[in-house]
């Protein structure tokens, strides 16, 4: 009986130091590990009333507004989904239909959105140093909107990807482990490989093996970074990463070897990204319009990017993880050898066998966006979880 | 009381042989009688429910996930229309928006989108051999991907327009001939003039014309195609629409003539189209990039069209009809000589003589779309329907 | 208790003469002050029942129709608020992701958007002589759907700003100044100074001025219009004006001096907007296609608006307003110097003191839509409110 699954994880949250009630979820290094583990037991239960067809509607009405500003397909549903098992709905700002200034003006417009609006999910991950920045931003603005009595709501802010952490993702991402593994727990110990792989393209974001890093070390993992050299990530998110690891009695450790990283591992998490120093460098030249210097840089890094084709996931050493078992993880679209492009991040063999394990690791974020909705909208989340095993109504008639 | 008449309906509909859940809803020729007397009966009731403001809304939350290739209103607004009758949130799948790569990558852009979905709704009728294919290979996804366990639900996949047929417009069609003819039984031996008609603009699709063909030979009506030489439907069509008239005591017969194909017609449906074969060479420049040719192309068509600019729909052509009184039928929206166009299909005052049933004709596409997603959602759906009889809620407050 | 609060607006609703059931709302000027009242009270009672966590869902299901031919951020959110707050699912017919011809098919087009729709939103403020015809047009259309049995329903048309009125932007003004003075009867005699301020931007609407004045001298407001000499209004709207303040005892006066307009006024109202013969002029280019001649407009406007940078509410002109502590109201966003341009309609310090209130006044807006949702869709909208707070459903569980 799915209810008392449900009851179990409901009492688990409650038994948490959980305080996200009225605030925004942004970074998970900025959060307990007590509202981590909430995060994912709200998800947990939300995933298993949906799946028992009780209807998880808490809300009647209200919006959760998006804010992608930058192409999006996963996350976009995640989100809209998790509007729709809430009873939200879902409403885009296209800040190509309005007339939305930079600077000064976030201010108004966060507030201008926000009179019926419980949530704001908000996707910035293109410039280096602004993601976070906006995000902040905004939720600095409705939080004064709403002291001031002008929202009659704080809504919450959830981060959908910026230029440091993808929570949602890494999040999903945990909840994927803790399946795999059988507990949170079990984690601990382990090795996890986050890995540079080569890629074609350039200047896929950073925020996934950053909150891999910062995320991963805090649950007693044993995270091994590797890239070619010149492939850093942002230093204060290595720096995090490393005192997470030490709290934890995990352990992070950076190589420029793949084939290291790989021995022994119990799980491998190989992705391409762009150095953030190049990342820095397209900025600029983004702020300052420099079109054929970045044409320039594109071609230079992509050439970088050449001379790591062998930095590829594949059979060969897949055998050398943990009895040539680990678990490949990807948060998609994955650049497959052979499929999707000539040569890329992982051979196609690897993938196919992955393949359905890499979509039930997606399928997480959007409850885990939803419990995020319900842990910052509902002061005793437990309290309303119950209230809807109680309820008990049917999501689909039948 | 419009219980009775919807109790009536759904008596009929539980006695016919009816295997839609957990399918797809492509190609009416795939389906049984039986199959296609479901759709119309539940979209009657569907229908009559909304007029007796009844609350249809079988679902609470879940999303209706549209993927318009091509331009479109009237089928737009029928699926969000269907899907807020139903109590689902509609999500349009903007591909511009997201970063779906051509290929493989279907397979898994379909269950990242479908997590909580119930429907796909699917609109490509722009090249030739494309369309189909790429619904077809959309539902062996969700399948795949249902079967293994990653999606919680079957979402169905349902045809919005393609290369090949237009479902949802030829059902409402076939709504639109019961009603005005009384049942289905009385269509039988009824003519039909499936025609070309001239239009200043080229590349319609010709889903249309094959749809009616090959659905209308099926209740035993006599269905004459006509169109100057050279503007040939789908071979496998036309194939398809002799056995259906074969199988069902009905007719079906070309001609190159319209004012043969108006004589003693019941029902006139004068329409304009591209020939198939230049759809294919249409999609060869297209998936090639010559725009130059592609320009050439747009020139011989409009020019070739211009010879057949006497193939209107008008009132001395109409007077040859059965007592000078067909049933004028389009899919909308028509190209009307002197209101939309200098010369097209229909002259304006046969139009405006017809134009609020062409309206009625039109509204029956949402309860179709409605009627298919029930179908294939709901094990049976007739006892859902009873349900929401009996639940008897009022879609608005009074 | 808030319900106390709102049965004594749905008291005071149902004393009125109020005869909106099944009509549209464009123009404030056409509807009776009983009517506009009206219109308040139902605000009021839906923002109180919001606030008080009441859920207002009066409909399960049914489109709420946008179409926006101007950006928009403010209305837009407001519009997909109100839906969201009556239960409707709200609905974007972009016309560049459908077929929509000019002139002969709005009629048909209007129709097939409509079969399960009960409220059209339109924007239309770019050309002179369009917006509010394009509206009527719309409204006709579907008035003769209704009629004629099509449509199932009478969908409303409500302006959601046109080239001549805003009225939605308006009666949240004026609901912001029952508010700030207590009472609709308070306003009588007060000093409103409706005044152009400079802008660096050209072509703003007028719907603003011309709404604010023909509304505010219906209330025994003695509205003072000011200008730089050329910056007209249109001149029926002008009229209109008088002959409102004629009949209710109020005041309007035109000057040339923003001094004047400001002293000892009780309310202020600085906004930019261009002159009615640059937009005719504007709107005769834009239909001949001139780019070049549109270029030389926009060069000569900004020049001349250069001449008035003296338009500028600050805080000396502020000190001469009743108490030096007149209301500043602005529909937003502003043009504030040094913030989000050099120069512009008011200085930072002045608007920093009221940013808080103009949110309010922006608040206002959605209930203000969502209460013509209520009075144009019910015929009893007051009995559907009572309906709503017996119910007592909790928009939020807790």
């Amino acid at each position: 009986m799915p209810s008392e699954e449900v009851r179990l994880l409901l009492d688990r949250l409650e038994a948490l130091e959980c305080d996200l009630f009225c605030w925004d979820f942004l970074l998970t290094w900025n959060h307990s590990a007590d509202e981590l583990q909430a995060v994912l037991l709200a998800a947990e239960a939300l995933e298993a009333l949906y799946r028992a067809n009780i209807s998880t509607r808490v809300f009647d009405g209200g919006l959760a507004v998006s804010n992608f500003r930058d192409k999006s397909t996963r996350t976009r549903f995640s989100f809209a989904s998790a509007a729709s098992l809430l009873g939200l709905s879902a409403q885009d700002l296209d800040e190509t239909k309005s007339q939305i200034a930079h600077g000064e003006t976030v201010r108004e417009t966060a507030n201008m959105i926000s009179f019926l609006t419980e949530v704001i999910g908000i996707r910035d991950d293109l410039f280096l140093g602004e993601g976070h920045k906006y995000m902040a931003e905004v939720a600095t603005a409705v939080e004064d909107g709403f002291r001031a009595g002008v929202l009659p709501q704080r809504p919450a802010v959830i981060n959908l990807q910026c230029d440091q952490d993808h929570p949602t993702q890494t999040l999903a991402d945990l909840l994927h482990l803790q399946r795999t593994f059988g507990a949170l727990e079990a984690l601990r110990g382990k090795k996890i490989a986050m890995t540079w792989a080569y890629s074609p393209s350039y200047g896929k974001p950073l925020s996934v093996p950053q909150g891999i890093c910062t995320l991963m070390t805090r649950f007693g993992m044993d995270v091994v970074l590797a890239h070619p050299e010149g492939y850093d990530l942002l230093p204060e998110t290595l720096e995090i990463s490393r005192k997470h690891a030490r709290e934890s009695g995990g352990g992070f450790k950076q190589t420029h070897s793949m084939a290291e990283a790989f021995r022994e591992a119990d799980i491998v998490y190989p992705k391409s990204w762009a150095p953030y120093q190049v990342m820095e460098r397209r900025t600029a030249l983004l702020r300052s319009g420099n079109a054929a210097q970045l044409d320039d840089l594109e071609r230079e890094c992509v050439a970088n990017n050449a001379r790591y084709r062998a930095w590829e996931c594949n059979e060969q050493l897949m055998q050398t993880t943990r009895a040539g078992n680990a678990l490949y993880m990807h948060c998609l679209p994955a650049d497959i050898t052979g499929v999707s492009c000539e040569a890329g991040e992982v051979a196609a063999d690897v993938f196919e066998q992955y393949r359905l394990r890499t979509y039930n690791e997606a399928e997480h974020k959007l409850y885990v966006i939803a419990a995020l909705i319900l842990l910052t909208r509902f002061e005793n989340p437990a309290r309303v979880l119950r209230g809807v095993v109680e309820r008990a109504a049917p999501r689909r008639m039948s």
